[in-house]
């Protein structure tokens, strides 16, 4: 039996024990829409096949009528996960269980970023975490998930277009798959990172959240009634290129006004070397340089704090998240743009938008990787999405 | 029976029929994810209460393994309803239904804004729109659903703010109720006439797409997945207030830089007089000497144009819609900005959010009453939203 051999609400009960933890038939019913005896059917099979498992009963307060219920949650055993994010110079990787639960973490220098190179450095981190888990046990690793950023279809495994790999249609998921022998998913990193967040993360519960990325690209992802906005067109929460003002810098994209062509790592980097005029200065001089009270650094992080305050406005405005989350690289130097992100946010948000929740979040690149084991995990019985 | 004490499932049911049409039970079963069994099941009761029906069989090339399926469709019959949209100096009322099609239509001018006028306005439509359609029929009037720009609260039926009508906290769903003794309930009315084009007007069938309204204020719905976004904190759409740059005039919200500080009705009107130096300009004397090709009146429209284009841009970044749907009143002149909204949004769309489609739509007041109805419909069975 796989799991894209069950009916609808079978997925549709996996996915909600997989998100929401253990819960009672009951409960699970109302989240999903089920009668207690649909969910009862559709989770007999799981349980025969070791995908769930009953687990003692909840607290008295919580049961119905004083009727004990048994509670049913995934059973994190059952399967494991490779989650991997890309960088620009470096592969993460994280072995994972059902519940995206951490088991081992490696990562490898990328010698050069052509695909062969990626592929060849992914197969080798998969081999050794594999065999640091010695997870050749129960059910193996059941698939693999790379997270890269850029224009990624997850429907056809194919990396469209990576600005910062240089890479365009590359077929990876086919190309990983035969490297490694094992299934492979791919996503792109952010949204990757968002269902992470909505998962176990500082999204859990919410009714809709963002996740705003900051570093060498600014970017998105969005949660809303508990699903990752994919865009129609593949594009979605591309923040970076909001056209907010705020310069006559060019972005990469070839407009002026973009959040990115002031507040990415590289455009901080790139405008202080002007207001210095070092052409030489790297971006940890330029956090040092500002720490040290450089009027002219620490205006060019006012700037780019002011670009992504309007920025963050303008996700509260449009969607009106619960909460917005910031990461990203960006957030080791948050406090030299904080006070003008919070201002310029309080600003721009309408009304009862401001509301919303701004937390910052350091996630190191493991969480990234996790996300992709998440990932692979949400499409054991969903393949095609 | 009411259909509020139906399982949730009945009610996934229900709204899937309203929203696609007639659908076998399997078909139906595969967009709930329920199973063939648990749609039969959930259907029996409203079969047996009138709320749906079957039809005849569907065409051969539809049926599975060849075999006939019978069609289950909402009864269109079974209820009516009235929608009514509030403008500043009208009200708009629309009798449909239970699938929102019109059966008559009434318009009222409101001699003030103040509440008792208004609910007094509101209810006499109401007894004009069930008279004149001869509504004390099967079922009767089912509910109301009045419409209204701002900060409407649906769940407690409150109208927190609504600045066209000077409107803090009128709860103005008891208010009707009183006025008609009929059940009542409100939606912002952007919102609504989002549920209306996703039901049955240009969102029909998408999976995402956004509404952006342009006249007095300008406003925008977001449909993902089928659902209209509605913001945690009750703020969602706000484009208007989208921070894009573009002059220094001063916005109702109290910043600069927002759509509506040079796109709105009143915006463009300010800048058109201060372009001719008559104080005493109105909006059909700006448009017509723009289309006489007066260039300081031009130069209005055209920044006008360019920032819905940004905001447009915006949008599509963000969310990556399918289709973007214009109207409001504002597309009766949108021939003197179409150009600067196309440049723009191109310009701005980043890589494939550029393929989402940007359709021009004029929507009458009567279609934005029908979401009054349409959204009474919804809340049937579902009654807290
Ligand atoms: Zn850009
Ligand atoms: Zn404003």
């Amino acid at each position: 039996m796989t799991l894209a051999d069950q009916p609808p609400a079978a997925a549709l009960v996996f996915q909600t024990l997989l998100a929401h933890g253990p819960l009672t038939r009951a409960e699970a019913g109302r989240r999903t829409g089920l009668s207690p005896g649909a969910v009862t059917k559709v989770a007999t099979p799981l349980l025969a096949d070791g995908w769930i498992t009953e687990l003692g009963r909840p607290a008295v307060a919580e049961r119905a009528n004083g009727r004990p219920a048994t509670l049913i949650a995934v059973r994190a055993e059952r399967a494991r996960f490779i989650g991997v994010k890309v960088t620009a110079d470096e592969v993460i990787g994280v072995l994972a269980d059902l519940t995206a639960r951490p088991l081992a973490a490696r990562r490898a220098r990328l010698g050069s970023r052509d695909v062969g190179t990626v592929v060849r450095a992914i197969a080798r981190l998969v081999t050794a975490l594999r065999e640091a888990a010695g997870a050749r046990q129960e059910g193996g690793v059941h698939s693999v998930g790379v997270t890269i950023s850029g224009d990624v279809d997850g429907h056809t495994g194919t990396v469209q277009y990576s600005p910062f790999l240089d890479w365009r249609r590359v077929p990876l998921a086919r190309l990983v798959e035969s490297a490694t022998g094992i299934p492979t998913v791919i996503e792109n990193d952010v949204r990757a990172l968002t269902v992470a967040e909505q998962w176990f993360g500082a999204g859990v519960g919410l009714s809709s959240f963002a996740l705003v990325t900051v570093g060498a690209g600014i970017g998105c992802g969005l949660s809303i009634g508990g699903r990752v906005v994919s865009g129609a067109h593949g594009v979605s929460g591309e923040v970076g290129h909001l056209p907010v003002g705020g310069g006559d810098r060019i972005c990469t994209c070839g407009n002026t006004g973009c959040v990115e062509a002031v507040a990415s790592t590289h455009a901080i980097t790139e405008q202080a070397r002007q207001a210095t005029g070092d052409p030489e200065l790297t971006m940890a001089q330029a956090v040092r340089l500002a720490h040290s009270g450089d009027p002219a650094v620490r205006a060019v992080f006012a700037l780019a704090g002011r670009a992504l305050g309007r920025a963050m406005a303008s996700v509260a405005n449009l969607i009106g998240p619960e909460r917005i989350i910031v990461s990203g690289e960006g957030v080791a130097s948050y406090d030299l743009f904080a006070d003008q992100i919070r201002r310029t946010f309080a600003d721009h948000a309408f009304g009862a938008a401001a509301d919303c929740d701004l937390v910052v979040r350091p996630l190191p690149f493991e969480e990234w990787a996790r996300g992709g084991a998440a990932v692979a995990a949400q499409r054991v019985f969903a393949p095609s999405k």
